[in-house]
C-alpha cells in the first residue's frame, strides 16, 4: 500500500488506518479483532451478552496483539464483573455500546484503556461526552445488528458540529453502511475521523459466522434486510424499546417480524428451534445479522485484505484517481 | 466562487453546479425554483398531488427560466392529463417518484424533456431503467417528506454499482440528508453525481412555507423528526403502504403516530383541525414535512445562497482545504 490515511483518530489510538472493526456479539472474536489491529486497524472482540469464559478464550486467541473489546452496556449492567476482566487484559480501548456509559466510565478511564461511546442519536451524544469518551461512534440506521433509527449521512455532520462545539478534543467516528473505500471517504467528507465497520468484517474469513451465512448474505441486495426485534424477543434478550436489530430478510423474519407479542408469549417453545436453527447454520431460520451494506459485499476475503481495500480505495477517491467526478 | 463543480450530472443537464431542489408538495413553487436554476442548479416544481390552476400559476411565476418539475406518479395516474400541462410548458426535466414510471415515460421523451426517477429501493432502479431514464435519483429514509426505509449511505454506491452494469450512460443523483458541502462532497465519494436537495430549500426564503415551520425546524435536532402516516391519513391521500413520511415531531405526531387504524375511523372529523392549522401555520397541529436535515439546518436563506455554500464547501473538502483529515 503506497498510501496511508492519517486522521484525528489513527493519532488518538496509535493505530496506522482510520479503521476499527466493530464488537459484533458472538462474530467478532479474538482472531478476527487481532487480523485487524495486526493490518494497521484497531479490532475489537465482541464482549455481547456476557460469558466470562467465550471472553477469556477470545482474548487469549487474540494473543498479545493490541485489541479492544465492546460491550452491550444494558447487559453489562447486569454482569459488571466483566469488565474489570476484559481490562485486565490491558486492551487498547473499551467501547461501550446501547445505554448509558456513564456508570462505568471511571474503571475504563483507571485502567488507562481509550473509552469509546457508541451513540444512535444526537442525546447520546451527550452522555458519551459526559463519560468522558475519547472516542465517539455515531451508527446509523443502516448498520448491521442492533442499532437504532438515526441515519449515518445526517447523524455524522450533525454529531460533528455537536463535538466541535462541546468537545472539540473528542474523536468522531462513523458507523453504520462503510463496507468499501466509498463509505470511508464519504466518512471522512461528513466530518468523521473514522469508520467503524460491522457488516464487511463479519463476512470476513476469521468472524465467527458459518459459511451458510455468508452465502446467504452475499445472495441479497440492500434491499433484503429489515430491523426486527423477532430474534432478541426468541432468544430472551430484553433490550430496550429503543433498540432493535437489522438482519437478512428470511424464513423467520417472514413469519415472526411485526408480531412482537404473540411471540413473546410464545417465545419459551420456539427458543429451541431458533438455537437449533443457529448451532445448524441454517439462514432460513435464525437471525442473520447483516446490514444494508450486504448490497456491497461479494466476497468473504481475509480481515486485512478488507482493511486494505477500503484504505486504498479511499485515497484513490480522495486523490481524485478514481472515475466519477471532476472538479 | 472561484471554482465550479462539473459532473456527469451538470453535463447531462447543462447546468453549471450538480443540484437539484427536490419537486416538494405545496413547499416548491415557481420563486423556488426558478432561483435555484438561476444559481446554476436545476429548480423543480413540485406538482404534488395534482392542482391544475396551482400547477400553472408557479410555471407563471417561474417565468421562462428553464426550470423542471416533478409528479408524485401514483397520484399523476389519477389526473394524467397533468403531465401534457407540465410538458406544455417545455420544462428541462420531468420527475417522477412514487409509483411506476413506465407509463408516463414515453409522453416525457416525446416533449424532449429529461426523465427524472426517483427511487427508493434498488428494485425501483431497475424499473427506472426500464423507463429510460436520463438520472436515476436514489433517495434514503433520513429525506424529509415522502420516502421509504432504506438510507443514503448504502443505497447510493449500491446503486452506483448496478447502473454502471446495467445502465451506464445513466446519471446518479443522491437524496435524502444533504444539507451542506459535507453532504454533497460525501454523496460524489459514494458514487453519486450530484445532488438532489429537499429540507435545505424547503428551508429557504423562496419556499412557499410558512415562517413559522421554519422557526419550529431550526429549533429541532436531526433527532427530532419521525417516519409515520398519520398526515396522510388525516389528508384523505392514499398512500401505497410501502410509503411513508417524515416530518417533525410535534403535538399531532405524539397523539395519533401509530394510531393508523383508529385515525382512518375518525379522519373524516380531523380533516378541518388539520387543514386549520395548516392555514394558520401551527408547527404542532400539522404536519411539518422536513427531513433528518433539521439538525443541520440553522437559518432560512435565499436558495442562491443555499447553492453557493453546498458548492463552495464541497469544493473546499473536495480540495482538502478544509480541516478534519489529511491524507
Amino acid at each position: 500500500m503506497s498510501r496511508t490515511l492519517n486522521t484525528r483518530l489513527t493519532e488518538k489510538l496509535g493505530i496506522e488506518h482510520p479503521i476499527i472493526s466493530a464488537p459484533m456479539a458472538f462474530a467478532a472474536g479474538g482472531a478476527l479483532a487481532a487480523a485487524v489491529s495486526d493490518a494497521g486497524g484497531l479490532g475489537l472482540i465482541g464482549g455481547g451478552y456476557g460469558n466470562a469464559d467465550w471472553l477469556e478464550g477470545q482474548f487469549a486467541a487474540a494473543g498479545n496483539r493490541p485489541v479492544g473489546c465492546g460491550f452491550i452496556t444494558w447487559s453489562l449492567a447486569k454482569q459488571p464483573a466483566l469488565l474489570e476482566q476484559a481490562l485486565a487484559h490491558a486492551p487498547r480501548a473499551l467501547m461501550l455500546s446501547f445505554g448509558d456509559p456513564r456508570p462505568f466510565a471511571g474503571a475504563v478511564h483507571a485502567a488507562g484503556a481509550q473509552l469509546i461511546c457508541q451513540c444512535q442519536t444526537l442525546a447520546h451524544v451527550g452522555q458519551a461526552i459526559e463519560a468522558g469518551a475519547a472516542v465517539v461512534v455515531v451508527q446509523g440506521t443502516e448498520a448491521g445488528g442492533h442499532g437504532s433509527r438515526r441515519a449515518t449521512f445526517t447523524l455524522v455532520p450533525e454529531a460533528a458540529d455537536y463535538l466541535a462545539k462541546h468537545a472539540a478534543n473528542t474523536v468522531l467516528v462513523a458507523a453504520g453502511g462503510i463496507a468499501d473505500g466509498r463509505g470511508l471517504a464519504a466518512a471522512l467528507m461528513l466530518g468523521a475521523d473514522g469508520v467503524l465497520v460491522g457488516s464487511r468484517f463479519w463476512a470476513s474469513r476469521e468472524a465467527l459466522v458459518p459459511a451458510s451465512f455468508h452465502a446467504a448474505a452475499i445472495a441479497a441486495g440492500g434491499d433484503g434486510t429489515v430491523r426486527q426485534s423477532a430474534a432478541d424477543i426468541v432468544r430472551g434478550y430484553a433490550w430496550p424499546p429503543e433498540f432493535d436489530a437489522r438482519v437478512l430478510k428470511n424464513a423467520f423474519t417472514e413469519r415472526w417480524h411485526g408480531r412482537d407479542e404473540e411471540l413473546r408469549a410464545t417465545a419459551g417453545k420456539l427458543a429451541g428451534e431458533y438455537t437449533a436453527g443457529v448451532a445448524r447454520g441454517d439462514a432460513q431460520n435464525a437471525g442473520v445479522f447483516v446490514g444494508e451494506a450486504a448490497g456491497l459485499i461479494h466476497d468473504v476475503p481475509a480481515a486485512a485484505e478488507i482493511v486494505t481495500r477500503l484504505v486504498t480505495e479511499a485515497v484513490a477517491l480522495l486523490e481524485r484517481k478514481a472515475p466519477g467526478f471532476v472538479a
